[in-house]
């Protein structure tokens, strides 16, 4: 008997009917999708009719998710709410205005960088972190004057505790690991952790395989002792699941991911010239059907049904209440 | 006592806090505002931030009107709820996804055309009406779908008409006048009217000069007289008031409105060489607080305090009611 919502706070999937009837199969009630990663604002708008016209098309297995009702409707009708967030704050270009623009057009959720330098703070793998900028610290007033979750996945430290600290309302890293399992650039330290956490912010688990000890080779037991240690640490209600799952995509996405059109050079990221694509998923976690899965494993290592349903869905459904209603 | 919202289904003037004081004071529950003339996507989303930040600063007074329930609270608070409108499909493009993304930010009405060819219909001032094109048809469908309220006001006769045919929707004239009272480019035909108000479409009478018989000269008796005689050949319920008010803009706006980007010579599209500026508003109609004024000289050629209500708001209430409704 599953008491909450199941929620899944980041997805970057290839869609397709397959996978909306996969995250049914699984038992997702609301997912959490990229929408744009360096887009400009008209690139980003035509990745939303995209949208609509899977919305059309799909209409009997998922919604637009403006807010939780949105994921309440979904629940009572068999289908899953996507809530739509940007990676990179690519699409308000160098326009505050553009924000609410873009909370009317169903945007929920957005980083304020993605691996590099933007105009609003510093990304996880620039050399140096200078913070939130002029217009970073505006944008997050106006965030959260209008309900926007500000994400900060692929900052840097500093920026991201500005960030917890500077906001009136909780942030959110929707999908990361404590670097202290695995000391991935991407993972976060216990200081992010901490300052997110408890200003009463959340983190979701990533099932990406470079954020993994193992990388795909990771179990689904390591995994979920990761998570008992964490919820020892920051509390079983900060934590939620957001599986950076990219499944169906080509490689030519993640090259798309990583370098966008900042450099004429392949920026490798979290791969290598090696190993330059996707890596292959953890087999306890290649698509949608998998929820279920990962939610036994939780009850495996000693999560009670309830703090598995809380890490599940829960979680993010109380704090999604509070981020997305109007100041 | 007035029984019903008060409407002007359509205005363009020089926002300030002084126009929506004056709303107030005129005792308008609802405009209809053009947001867009030739202004591309971009260009047009600006113009919607402006209107955030009128929304925000002046939030005693107006409200951003989605349907008709917002007219509702725009009633019950004392405030005047502002529905969005473009004169022309140039923000649209060539993309009829952004129909529904126009929706998303909260259009409600859209011209096929202002007064030249447009990619979906024949304007007035073309030589040739070649009647609804390709994506015109397709655009008509989408509206309906959405519930985007078709307007054919600066529309040639044959588009209009067309239109009002193939709409799964009525459609409406936001602004003009019988043109066998004032055979000016811009009014209407018997025929076209009729096509209109016999599919259960409206007619919004205009107050802009060029529209009047006599000009700036016209009565306010000469006016209701002319409402009174339209009311009895297509029925009262299908009549309301598009004043066209321009209240305070300088004649450069005037010249935009005609001209565009789409010609190098100056077009005076109504006026002339003599005359290309806004003509002068009659005494009895010179911005929103005339609005009582008007009733009352229905009334006084003999329209009843219900028809009077009907007119002055009534009508597009019921009608708006319907005309946005999602299908």
């Amino acid at each position: 008997m599953i008491d909450a919502p199941r929620i899944d706070a980041l997805q970057y999937a290839n869609w397709s009917r397959k996978v909306f009837e996969q995250m049914r199969a699984g038992g997702l009630d609301a997912v959490h999708v990229t929408i744009a990663y360096h887009e400009s604002f008209r690139e980003a708008v035509l990745n939303v009719e995209a949208w609509h016209r899977l919305f059309e098309r799909h209409a009997d297995l998922i919604l637009h998710g403006r807010d939780v009702t949105d994921i309440d409707r979904a629940r009572e009708t068999g289908r899953t709410a996507i809530l739509f967030g940007f990676q990179n704050p690519s699409p308000i270009e160098d326009d505050i205005g553009l924000l609410q623009v873009w909370h009317d057009l169903g945007l929920r959720v957005m980083q304020l960088t993605y691996n590099n330098q933007s105009l609003l703070a510093s990304g996880c793998y620039e050399a140096e972190d200078t913070g939130l900028t002029r217009m970073g610290r505006e944008v997050v007033a106006e965030m959260n004057r209008l309900g926007l979750l500000i994400d900060m996945s692929h900052s840097a430290d500093r920026s991201t505790i500005e960030a917890a600290e500077r906001s009136t309302r909780p942030i959110a890293i929707t999908h990361a690991n404590p670097a202290t399992w695995h000391p991935a650039r991407r993972n976060k330290s216990d200081a992010v952790i901490r300052a997110v956490t408890q200003a009463g912010g959340m983190l979701g688990f990533s099932l990406y395989p470079h954020h993994l000890k193992g990388g795909t080779a990771c179990t689904l037991r390591d995994f979920c002792d990761m998570v008992a240690r964490t919820a020892e640490t920051y509390g079983v209600d900060r934590l939620g699941i957001g599986s950076d799952l990219c499944q169906d995509q080509p490689d030519s996405v993640v090259e798309w991911m990583r370098s966008g059109r900042w450099t004429k050079a392949v920026d490798y990221g979290e791969g290598s010239a090696d190993a330059p694509g996707f890596p292959p998923q953890p087999g306890w976690f290649t698509d949608n059907r998998d929820v279920p899965g990962l939610a036994a494993g939780l009850r495996a290592v000693g999560f009670s049904a309830a703090e598995t349903d809380a890490i599940m869905g829960g979680n993010w459904y109380r704090f999604f209440a509070e981020a997305f209603a109007p100041a």
